[in-house]
């Protein structure tokens, strides 16, 4: 397996993590998932603007997918594009060595309320980050509306799959299978 | 234009409405909306559980689109039972007399993050009773899904359209063409 080198804001998230399945969320203090870490409370800060958010990796993800649409060949249509950038942040952040990590983080975020209504609220925001990306490129509102929103179902459901801690496939090639899967779904559903 | 006559709630909302309006919302406290609305405070804890609550109306919108589709003939497709739903909603909730409320309503929320977070999760909630409402239906998982977040789309397009105080068109017709309009653009974003 790939070795994985926590960056600050890495550790930060492994030692929170680690806090809230120790102690639970609510017993759990930023100046304590800091000193597990080995760090600063401003530090953390540095990071994340709250307690809740340190799961949620700041905007890596956003840029990611923003960067990925971008990227994408010019005659590459919207849901290709959207593909294109979902291939980019398997390979950049659902890496093997990420999924016992995601798996862990899953079933915390599952426990708490305040998670998933953050977890929710990062979701609308991938959403939006692909909606405007796609426009960038040119596609009509709506159409970039429809393939951001259809690319971030595909997310989800791939996301959920490969953060199953008995899976052995790539996140690349769960993406891709969620993405022919909700286009099925999508065309046979409008027609 | 027809009377409205408003119930507990809709007295709520509205005096909610308009104190937001006069002082802010983080100046407004739960027994003044109750007190405007010659109501209690207990009166109000039994219509809604927070003061970002009330301008929501509690889950009367989940609960009309799970009875419409529901309701949908037995023969129609995913979308066509979605479609039969966002009529429902347009006859009993976003009436003529309610616009002007609606336009006021949302411009409050604009204004402020905490109830655009609140508005957000209370989208992804009808997504996921629409999508729930489906499967009961018998539709797969995955094309409920779909079916779900396009049609929730379409209602998000048709309020912000509809909700326009200079708008002259009823509800139903705003979301059919909003319907037709994600229809086309999510076939063409797939092929």
């Amino acid at each position: 397996m790939a070795r994985w080198k926590p960056n600050a804001s890495e550790r930060l998230a492994i030692a929170a993590l680690d806090l809230f399945a120790e102690r639970g969320y609510e017993n759990t203090k930023v100046i304590d998932i800091a000193q597990r870490a080995g760090l600063t409370k401003s530090t953390f800060f540095r990071h994340f603007q709250d307690k809740r958010e340190v799961l949620f990796g700041g905007d890596t993800l956003a840029g990611l997918l923003t960067e990925g649409i971008a990227a994408a060949p010019v005659t590459a249509s919207p849901f290709e594009a959207v593909t294109h950038a979902l291939d980019t942040v398997g390979s950049q952040v659902f890496t093997a060595a990420r999924r016992d990590f995601t798996a862990r983080r899953q079933a915390v975020i599952a426990a708490n309320p305040e998670l998933r209504e953050r977890e929710a609220l990062k979701g609308l925001g991938l959403t939006a980050s692909m909606t405007e990306a796609l426009r960038h490129r040119g596609v009509p509102d709506l159409a970039a509306r429809v393939a951001a929103e259809l690319g971030a179902l595909a997310l989800k459901i791939a996301h959920e799959r490969w953060s199953d801690p008995a899976g052995t496939e790539e996140f690349s090639a769960v993406v891709r299978r969620a993405l022919g899967a909700v286009r099925t779904a999508g065309v046979s559903s409008l027609h």
